[in-house]
């Protein structure tokens, strides 16, 4: 028997890039729970009597807390309603899923996910290149620039040193934050950086830059959210010292 | 005008869990060239009149060299026919199209990505929970086991040191290897790893292990492929060397 609550991935948000269990979850919902940022037509696979909730932050409308989200879906779980929770990306990937899937656990509720196209997939697939390969991107990193309250900054020094592509999610506000942070931990300023807004969208935009100039190209470019830095593997800038895990592999 | 050739992610391995643009892919084509792995359900979407070549590695059937697989792509745009490149999982992560994309553009056409789920969403909705949380799963490292021919190593001491949850991709035959490399990095043998068979479809498996029990979990469980390794954040062993991160941010 499935659960009557499904956590559904709208994808990077066209709704053409949601899966078919998707499309099938929502034709089935009751109530639909979903984000400011998924596709309107998204929501337009739900009958026609299924009730729409946004649940999204949004500028100059009232905040949803999370603890929020977690009642309402709790509430319209216990009317016995087949509830879609619709997140954008995939529900796994800096979704918040674990919240409301504990708060959910804790009423009795089973909690199906649905997994869906995360925005990494989407904005690499935008700029005609794939997030990994045999050479010189060996590993895909995704990261949120925006860490919970209270959690301890990321460790950017370490996350560069990983030799891996780095996917920085909700990253245009803080992106000189992260680029100096980086180079601080010795990337190269010359490290390419693509900037995806909107990706798999018709109005996707791609911007290139560098980390040394990061900053400066989002203000030009009045680069805006939803938006993917995909950042190459942080090369060691001449003259920097040794990686971290070279200075461990020496100790 | 779209490019003549799509490289599709066909998902996990579900034909549910392709994307809607995927699916309007392959009704266009008059040709698909697809991995072993792909769902048969999936190729049904393409017309009864377009060609099904299998270009995926199998035991005991000849091995499609990548070379091989370009040169047919290459080919099939050259006949001006509509190429559907159906790859398992998101294209971009760890399915080679940086070297498909590569012979296109020599032979001057261009290529399409239609991104799709790639296995560690699917593997994460599998065990309910998700990939990253705020607090212990602050970032995902999504890498291969596989390294390429003559590549160096992996640094997985470097890798383990990220704070991420590790998705490793085909890494059944190695994990032990991997294991021990992280172990080997100073990481707690009593870190949780799930292995996740078959992600998203009706036969998938989830087996819980550690670090520290993963190969003797894996042969006597008789883990196949296609599977993938969820690795909690590493844990620092008590009384390991401190992480590399820390003595580099301490010299």
């Amino acid at each position: 028997v499935r659960p009557l609550v499904s956590l559904v991935g709208a994808g990077p948000g066209a709704a053409d890039l949601m899966t078919l269990r998707a499309v099938e979850r929502l034709r089935a919902a009751e109530v639909v729970f979903h984000d400011r940022l998924v596709d309107p037509a998204a929501l337009d696979f739900a009958p026609p009597q299924a009730e729409r909730v946004l649940v999204g932050k949004a500028p100059g409308v009232r905040e949803w807390s999370q603890p929020r989200i977690n009642r309402l879906l709790v509430a319209a779980a216990r009317q016995g309603r087949r509830v879609v929770r619709l997140k954008c990306g995939d529900p796994g990937v800096f979704g918040r899923a674990g919240e409301e899937i504990a708060a959910l656990a804790e009423a009795g509720f089973a909690v199906e996910i649905v997994p869906g196209v995360t925005a990494a997939s989407a904005a690499a697939a935008e700029i005609g290149r794939p997030l990994t390969d045999r050479a010189a991107r060996r590993s895909l990193l995704l990261v949120s620039a925006h860490p919970a309250e209270g959690a301890p900054p990321l460790d950017w020094a370490a996350l560069g040193a990983a030799d891996a592509t780095l996917a920085v999610y909700m990253g245009v506000a803080r992106a000189g934050e992260v680029a100096a942070a980086l180079m601080a931990g010795g990337a190269d300023p010359a490290t390419p950086v693509a900037v995806v807004e909107r990706a798999g969208r018709a109005d996707a935009r791609r911007t290139a830059a560098t980390l040394g100039d990061l900053a400066a190209v989002i203000a030009a470019q009045a680069v805006r959210n939803p938006a993917i830095l995909l950042i190459d593997p942080p090369r060691r800038a001449a003259g920097a010292a040794a990686a971290p895990r070279r200075a461990a592999a020496a100790g």
